[in-house]
């Protein structure tokens, strides 16, 4: 069995500790055996191999199995009339297939391997003792097997398995092929990786694609003299850059829905995150709901109730977020920034500089733990819409961190040369430190855990060192290397959470401060296309598998995304005003600039709060949602005979 | 015959020119005497009924035959699982029923009078000769008779008639009822007049109940003192109606799809034009379609290439109105301002007065017409589509009218007291007369047809002057009244386009205009109140049953009034300027300035310009809608026999 993890297929893996071969007796009591045999009575192939640093069992599903457990999941699949449907394996002909031709997508496949393995439960009428080398625990009636296991601490891991023919391939035409800058092969991306990352690739690629123009620009400032022409390049080109990223981001949401259209995702953008969210939040209340049926308005008056509680809860908790970055962080990054600018010597400056990243990384993470805390007494309705809530929250943290430095030298001490010197060091430097980090750190874990790992397999065995290098098979590289985790805590969010930041920081970098240094644009795309490669790389060789995610828009990033537009029409006003008035002799009457700053602040109001206050009332969404529902319910079967012969006519 | 027009129950009219008894004969080829003949054979009841000015033919349709209409019509009716479904009377109890409990709304039942009438063609292989006095023509087959009569000009017009028990109630309880201010019986006006006009009224009703918060902060600027914090109420007012204006509206929002719920119509106010517009398109082009279906990659080019054109060619049509506006409108509005602002004798005022009031209203008329036709050559989706985009256009003709020579007295002389005298004028003088004028000239129109009518009649009998006030029937009364067009054509638009841009141009006078004098809010909501009275009369007693439209929000309004509030932020913000600067000692640098239009000019294009680029590609939205017409079609008749069992074990 050594050796012999190359076998495709193999799509999860669950890892138990090792025991030495004598102490593994053939009694029924032991727990893994049982666990195997209930696996295989699942439907599930599975495959027990005996590692360096654990015992492994990898499972394998044929497509039946998969299919019985979606029909069991009672998971919506699109059919070929445009509806989604309860997932039925006798009519399977009515289901749209993947653009790969596979019947489930990745994410819908490790939903069913997730329900597969953890519905292992006890039928019997009895308690069952199961043991674990000298461990015994009681595994009673209508418990999960594997979820006893986990709290037993007999189960340490279960994680998807890569793909090595898939992965192999990917590697050369995507990760690895330099040729294209910007091509990336995104279908086969997400059918890999599902929806949300492929939607991140997707974005990624074309934001660089669309870099190129106002890099050209850019680089033809630096470049050409336009002579008399020059004082009105600059307003030229700050229009060109706010038109050019209203009108990326218009087309970006173009893309997006042709992309789920060809996979097959059956919402409007629009529409997506309502029915959605709002599915989830019903399938909780159904049974409390049946009663309620018959008295509308009591419901009526209970959704109105709960949706304003709601909303007054998020403002709430967003106006202690406000409030904490406002008076703990502001005062803070002022005060470094102040520092840095009257400090003289550079040992000192180093100095305060480490003070500060010790600080702010710690600050960062509290503001993280805090913001998870205050989304649990939120009635998110759905994951998504919690992480969503956590990426507002936490984007304010790093908004703040990242910018207000910037804002010091370029408005309070109209200091554009240094501005443009941070630009460039944040730029460049933090970014190729930042992927040298991002690629290296999960390299030194993985190269550690397996020095570790050799070590006690050398004592255990005696083996020479020579030998040890061809000891690890596929399984066990990947048991040892790191999973796609969010730096700000796994609970709502995994790696995406980082990537995007680091995309949304670098945005609002170049677009608040284009006028200081337009310069600044190639530097980004230059950036991007290696972040490209380097995300790849990290995703196909540095870690794990990840856990696939449903969400099929980029989500809350869009409104980071456009807030920062918004953001960088004003500040590059500001900047235009100091550029033009180096002396400082245009002066401004104190009324006229508070009706100014008035202005700025009604506006905020008009395009900002109507999203507060959702456009369509709770109960009428539920009504609708309701609806839906029950038409699924109730006529699937009947719905899905006649699409099974349609598809046949039309075939 | 005679005085029997008062039955309900007769919900359409055809007219018919009178003959002379002695001259109708009872031969087969008269052709009003076939016409009775097919419409009875068609299922329908007929009266026939010889009035003063005319002969006219009363419908009406028993449920079933109205029923039988819907379903060839293929009508979509909402079901009880919250799907649109097409109409199956068979199949009747799946349909969700309106709430007056009957099983069509007017709109739908209008729709299948139409159907039905005008679905009378020649099915015989030869050509009929049918005469009316001494005139014959020929009906040709599968020619619709109707439309044949109409155009040979038998068939004067065909309307739809008051339901007198249902209209007399709604006079009592709505248009007559003084004592409730805002409050109106919306359900009765939707089933009495259709989605379109209730939402008007419910929109109405909910702005002028909204209305009385600003009031009375106004009227508190205006009565007490607040002494040393007198600086500051101004400003306070000023966010405070921005505030409000952007909570109405989005309560609006709220307002409108829980109305839409309440009356069965199932569409979330984002998903509604979208798939409403397309759909109608895409009937149109199924043929083409179906041949094109093997060939995807040819039909998504296509779509992609109309998508583009189409945008093009209304952003032509934009640029053409906006230039037209600036280069003829905005000049001639201009030099009234001035010429009335340097002319000294009144007598000279009234007579410029006089005459720009006449070109004004020339220009409007052309603008009208100009708009009307561009919009024929615009690819617009649906008739609603056409509608708005025709009301946009107009709209910018009227908002130069109404507003330049308010700016041109606020803004460019600073001269607040005029402003303010001008408000005071346009507000209630001319809202007051223009309700005069409004419910007048339709009554002066009515009074004078009658007239004309009464006194052909004495001529005719010779009867006594006394007798003749008894003479008029209702029927022949709602012939002689005027219809509820709109004053720019009746092409695209009915009465509501007028009422509608009272409303409009009254919002952007109140808002734009805030700062100036807060008192005329007050005078706003007491005008809104004589408005909802005067508005129902009109409908009610003044003008024929208006036909009723499909159309369920306020549509392209809901953006006009939008774009005001934030026009309004602008303004205020100069007025308070010049509020506060009233010796001119403010000054601002050309640059700042220039900065600061630059600004503006990119905040509008952020938040306006991504309009222009729809959110979703043509073809996604065909691709989807298609889906979804292909499950109506195919299982339609499977699903609602399944919801009608349904429904029947749910009772």
């Amino acid at each position: 069995m050594n050796g012999g993890g190359e076998e495709t297929g193999f799509e999860v893996a669950i890892v138990v500790p090792k025991r030495s071969e004598r102490e593994r007796d053939e009694s029924s009591g032991d727990c893994v055996e049982f666990l195997v045999r209930e696996l295989e009575k699942a439907g599930l192939i599975v495959e027990r191999f005996r590692g360096v640093p654990a015992e492994f069992i990898k499972v394998a599903a044929p497509l039946e199995t998969l299919g019985r457990a979606a029909a069991d999941l009672q998971m919506k699949k699109l059919t070929y009339i445009g509806m989604e449907l309860q997932f039925d394996w006798d009519q399977v002909a009515a289901f749209v297939r993947q653009p790969d031709g596979s019947l489930f997508s990745w994410c819908e496949r490790f939903n069913c391997f997730r329900y597969l393995i953890y519905g292992i439960v006890n039928r019997t009428n009895t308690e069952l003792t199961l043991k674990f080398d000298d461990k015994e625990f009681l595994y009673e009636r209508n418990e999960s097997l594997l979820g006893k296991m986990e709290a037993v601490g007999i189960v340490k891991q279960v994680f998807p398995l890569h793909d090595e023919v898939r992965r192999k391939q990917l590697l050369g035409n995507w990760a690895l092929n330099w040729l294209d800058f910007t091509w990336q092969p995104i279908d086969e991306i997400y059918s890999y990786f599902g929806t949300k990352i492929a939607t991140y690739f997707a974005f990624l690629g074309m934001y660089t694609r669309w870099l190129f123009f106002p890099a050209v620009f850019g680089l033809a400032m630096q470049i050409i003299d336009f002579g008399p022409l020059q004082l009105l390049v600059l307003p030229a080109f700050f229009v060109f850059v706010i038109s050019w990223a209203v009108f990326f981001f218009q087309f970006w949401k173009r893309k997006n829905s042709a992309l789920l259209a060809r996979w097959g995702i059956n919402y409007s953008l629009s529409e997506y995150k309502a029915i959605d969210t709002q599915m989830s939040s019903l399938t909780q209340k159904t049974d409390w709901e049946k009663k309620c049926d018959t008295n509308r308005l009591v419901e009526k008056t209970r959704l109105q109730r709960d949706e304003w509680l709601d909303l007054l809860l998020r403002f709430r908790n967003n106006a202690i977020v406000i409030l904490a970055i406002i008076c703990l962080q502001l005062p803070f990054e002022l005060a470094y920034a102040h520092l840095y600018e009257i400090t003289e010597t550079e040992v000192l400056r180093y100095l305060l500089t480490a003070v500060y990243l010790f600080a702010i990384n710690y600050y960062t993470r509290i503001g993280g733990k805090v913001s998870a805390i205050l989304i649990k007494c939120e009635n998110n309705q759905g994951e998504e819409s919690s992480a969503a809530s956590l990426v507002y929250k936490v984007f304010g943290l790093y908004f703040v961190q990242s910018y207000i430095g910037l804002f010091y030298h370029a408005l309070l001490h109209r200091n554009i040369s240094t501005l443009r010197q941070v630009l460039i060091q944040r730029l460049i430097v933090s970014q190729v430190l930042e992927n040298l980090i991002e690629n290296s750190i999960p390299y030194l874990k993985y190269s550690y855990k397996k020095y570790k790992a050799v070590h006690k397999k050398k004592h255990e065995k005696g083996l020479t060192p020579e030998k040890s290098v061809r000891l690890f098979t596929r399984v066990e590289k990947e048991f040892l290397k790191p999973s796609y985790t969010a730096s700000i805590g796994d609970e709502l969010e995994d790696g995406l959470f980082d990537d995007f930041l680091e995309l949304a920081l670098q945005f609002g970098m170049i677009m608040m401060f284009a006028c200081a240094f337009p310069l600044i644009f190639c530097f980004a795309t230059l950036n991007n296309i290696t972040e490209i490669r380097a995300d790849a790389l990290k995703l196909l060789v540095m870690l794990r598998r990840p856990v696939p995610r449903a969400a099929a828009t980029i989500g809350a990033w869009l409104n980071i995304f456009q807030f920062l537009v918004v953001m960088a029409i004003c500040t590059n006003c500001l900047l235009l005003v100091y550029l033009y008035d180096q002396e400082g002799k245009w002066k401004i009457e104190p009324g006229l600039a508070s009706i100014l700053i008035m202005e700025h602040v009604l506006l905020l109001i008009k395009f900002g709060f109507s999203h507060f206050v959702p456009e369509e009332p709770a109960w009428v969404r539920a009504h609708r949602v309701r609806n839906v529902a029950q038409a699924r319910d109730a006529c699937s079967k009947q719905l899905l005979r006649s699409i099974s012969t349609l598809d046949r006519k039309w075939d």
